[in-house]
């Protein structure tokens, strides 16, 4: 059976390229390749989209709408980011030109903060996809990742919004470091909550905890298990510590992929938190749908 | 002219073999490889040595004495670390049998505390020596490197000592992380004094700025020389922040490479601090002697 699609839904980022054909506000299929951003020159876009999604063409013009990396500066075409305080979504598509005529490609641009200074390029078109179906809604949106950003949102804007490098330095420390021949696969909640209360009480400590789990391997032979709970509650801790004047007293939403996401909603908890667990495919998905709706 | 060594003084880390031919207190000759602990099977660090210092020879027996990571569990034979507090020389050396008679090999244990869990290898020779040149000596000792170490003497012990990933985190992330597109070659100094500041008065903002410095090549085109300044401000800002009950109102020797170790001193000077500066490899190389006279 063939794939009519009513439009593309497409999430383009550094490393992978992700489509959905959507229909009726459904997704009637899905593929994915690694023909991220990273990998290409701006002339090798149209035809990585079109290996993945020219079966579900029909012989009309199909809207696809992309947000990510595909917009930045090495990208596709350059989408400019739009300044905070502003709509998640901002009013204005950017539209690319195709060689082949039945396509009808546009970009959704990132947001910037001047002071202090930050960018995103993905995450504000799932906070649109969550803010389109919580209207009015305020409070923090937390979207944890390699960047996990942390968002003030009021009014249908984003206020203001903060970057941090938690889960590319989680990657560098377990991978590259020293630490890689004291960490596992495995997992220790007693350890992740040690971790946690140290740097959330103590952001300083981080920097000399870090070595102490490589001790602690080659003194008391510590479980991979423990060193690398205790390592992400550490970092986590300090990424509390710095980001507590946007969660304190904030009811939060936690958008992300299960497993992370559940990471940093228990992390909030057990400072008394209010924390909702949203899955960010779904809120990609709804953000690209209501930019879809501004173009359509 | 051939060289006859006396006895012949070995830093031996991971990465690197460094020896001195020495005779009457004095370097008469030196070499190195890139035979490093990393890449030795047990079995082979004999003819490492050999193929170094052959040439230096005499018809009788040389002893050879040996710091650093040689003495890992991983490395020729296992020197056990010696608990903390304790001498920064421990009073027995550890033999290598040899199969070359020509060959007398003694390690150098290294140094290590249960609680908080630290260990050290290398840095305690370097220490010694130090001692040694001033006897009776109360302070602080800052050893910067791949690991900084932090130690407190007194009484001519290592009373406490603690470790910093700083220069590791320093080098993943200029070479590894999304700041490699960010920093460069350069310096900036008042980019690294705003940096210090930040996260010595603030530890915790470490989490936030290193994604700024990022966002702030991006949207305000920053120099890489102001990028890389900042980021080890931001860094060693907060091993000081942490290491801060080690330092304050202490007179401190600052052991390592003169520019490395010209940054942490000239760090260090700007918090109030009395700072002398002392070159690493002489330290290790008096180390080395001192014991030496422990078993000649």
């Amino acid at each position: 059976m063939s794939v009519q699609a009513e439009w593309i839904a497409v999430d383009w980022g550094t490393s992978r390229l992700r489509a959905w054909a959507m229909a009726d506000g459904a997704v009637i299929a899905q593929a994915h390749s690694d023909q991220g951003m990273c990998c290409l020159q701006p002339d090798a876009f149209e035809g990585a989209l079109l290996a993945l999604i020219e079966g579900w063409l029909t012989g009309g013009t199909t809207d696809v709408v992309a947000c990510g990396m595909v917009g930045a500066r090495q990208g596709w075409m350059e989408a400019p980011y739009v300044a905070a305080p502003c709509p998640a979504l901002p009013e204005q598509l950017v539209q690319v030109p195709c060689k082949d005529v039945r396509l009808r490609v546009f970009l959704v641009p990132g947001l910037k903060q001047v002071q202090p200074a930050d960018v995103m390029r993905g995450e504000e078109t799932q906070m649109a996809g969550f803010l389109s179906q919580n209207k009015s809604w305020d409070g923090v949106i937390c979207l944890p990742g390699t960047h996990t950003k942390w968002a003030h949102v009021s009014a249908d804007e984003v206020v203001s919004f903060r970057s941090f490098m938690t889960g590319e330095m989680f990657k560098l420390l377990t991978q590259q470091s020293v630490l890689r021949h004291s960490v596992g696969a495995g997992w220790n909640a007693e350890a992740f909550q040690a971790g946690l209360d140290m740097t959330l009480s103590r952001p300083e400590s981080l920097a000399s905890e870090l070595f102490s789990i490589r001790a602690g391997d080659l003194l008391l032979g510590t479980s991979p298990d423990v060193a690398t709970a205790r390592l992400s509650g550490l970092l986590l801790g300090a990424e509390l510590a710095a980001s507590r004047p946007y969660w304190l007293g904030q009811q939060i939403a936690v958008i992300g992929e299960s497993s992370l996401a559940g990471v940093y909603a228990e992390a909030l908890k057990t400072q008394g938190a209010w924390v909702e667990v949203v899955d960010a495919d779904a809120m990609t998905r709804a953000g690209l749908q209501a930019a879809r709706a501004q173009v359509s």
